[in-house]
């Protein structure tokens, strides 16, 4: 154990389950547990569980604590601490969670929300560490989006920030689940992206996507997506360029609107690797606004497995 | 003259007229005058007609100035007062107007995008006085845009944000002279209206507009849309509600990725009025995440003539 190395623990609350880890100042995972999260029994379990899986942690390990860093889903107040109303957590709607953590563990804790925390976990250890600004996008059920200004999440005024899944595409799209049309989470989204692409495989007999699926519709997934592409099949391929052509819509207008052109991309669908990011790219540097055009990366997000524990524990460090 | 309140110079160099004049700090105009521009003879010529009205402006009034401001078209790199690539103001590539006025007059000079500097009016003197926030539209030949975040302009990394009239509403819709297609611009900026307008007109003969426009289509314009509309005409009404609804889309966008959610209005189309503003607020309403919801405003500007030279003048108040 290096004495100088400080380090933190990071707890990623998700609806299904709770993972929690002890992270070193350089992004390394020394321990880690996961629980189920068990959401139906309310607020009041959930936060029992993670005061148990912190204690089981600090028994698992020696290193002292810096402090604990909580990654949420929902609207974090910023600097408070308070959940509120996160999706997939019923019964939640307030709960100041930051303050019931160090009330237990006297400990400085960092609450944010996941795709917040996220964000910060790249500026920390991975792909955002050289750039001031940046916008980090989960790629998942939903789409996720933190926004980095100047080494700095941007919370807005009431810390709603960063819905980068809701910026519209096409204001007379596709229903977003949000309410709207055309949202970017309606064509990038899984369930949507699956979708689509159930509907579309129909005019395409041939496609090697039929024996993948066993021709089953329902299993349509992003992985049988990218695993028929990979073998040189055109329909996955065109699947996969224009969601390339969406998404780099998308992030053009954020370049516009923001100038900021640097975006970090995460979450399953970003394992679409190279064809991905290629057709994201060319899209924004056709239609940019011509300064902005030398300045843009598109870079797939460096912390995978643990990013949610890892970017968690990087509140804490972020905030040294 | 009232000895305590603060003087400045404000400057609005535009493509076609230069306008200069002295506002105190309560924001009333004291003394103006304006030359033309006359771009064409490039920047050395148009930066000595600025000298030579700051130097009549002075000559003309007895206040003691506390500093000068300068709005202009282009990039103006954040801080340094250096204008890249105005459009409208042929050859000025990168010129250093700040170093130049400041060192002619030994004044504190602020230079920064026109835009810009229209909300930091607006902030000082106008209807964002009392938000910390908020997005302001210039709706013209462009739609220029400036952000307001935490009372001060957000420049981005380069100086370039603030572009909402390049955020598109649909991915596939309109080619826009920026080169993307579908943004905000290609809808509600003068000529792409205008010529949106003479389309349709043809299949409503009986629209009240054939009259106002002595049944010569070039001679559509926003004023007769606007009276056509006011005196009950229901396709000027129609072209006034589906602009608030695009305008109202591209808002949505903006409010779920920023959290900010007061938008004020200027410039002439903005003079539609109420129904306009009507059909944005309905359309937010309708398409924004629901926690935003309560805090949309859509407010007209208060600056309307000398907007500005005010907007420009504000530039030097807001740095006190």
């Amino acid at each position: 154990m290096n004495k100088k190395q400080k380090y933190a623990i990071g707890v990623d609350l998700g609806g299904t389950s709770i993972k929690l880890g002890i992270v070193s100042q350089t992004g390394k995972l020394i321990n880690k547990i996961s629980v189920k999260t068990e959401a139906e029994k309310g607020p009041k379990k959930v936060v029992e569980k993670i005061v148990q899986g912190i204690h089981d942690l600090n028994e698992k390990s020696k290193h002292k604590i810096d402090g604990i860093g909580i990654g949420c889903p929902g609207v974090v107040t910023p600097g408070k601490g308070i959940v509120e109303n996160p999706p997939n957590l019923p019964g939640w709607n307030k709960v100041n969670i930051g303050k019931i953590i160090s009330k237990e563990f006297k400990q400085r804790v960092f609450v944010d929300n996941d795709a917040n925390a996220a964000a910060i976990g790249e500026l920390t250890f991975g792909s955002g560490k050289k750039y001031k600004s940046f916008i980090m996008i989960t790629l998942g059920t939903g789409v996720g989006g933190g926004i980095v200004m100047d080494k700095k999440i941007y919370h807005g005024d009431f810390g709603a920030a960063g819905e980068i899944g809701h910026i519209s595409i096409d204001y007379n799209g596709p229903k977003c689940n949000c309410g709207s049309y055309g949202c970017i989470e309606a064509y990038a989204g899984n369930q949507y992206l699956r979708q689509r692409v159930r509907e579309q495989l129909k005019n395409h007999p041939k496609s090697k996507m039929w024996k993948l699926i066993e021709n089953d519709l329902s299993k349509v997934s992003p992985r049988n997506i990218q695993e028929a592409a990979e073998s040189g099949d055109r329909f996955a391929q065109s699947v996969v360029e224009e969601l390339g052509f969406q998404l780099g819509s998308a992030f053009t207008s954020l370049c516009n609107v923001l100038d900021i052109s640097v975006f970090i991309m995460g979450g399953g669908i970003a394992g679409f690797g190279k064809p991905l990011f290629d057709s994201i790219k060319k899209t924004i540097a056709k239609k940019v606004m011509a300064p902005i055009r030398p300045r843009v990366r598109v870079l797939p997000a460096k912390l995978k497995n643990d990013a949610g524990i890892k970017g968690a524990s990087a509140l804490v460090f972020h905030h040294n």
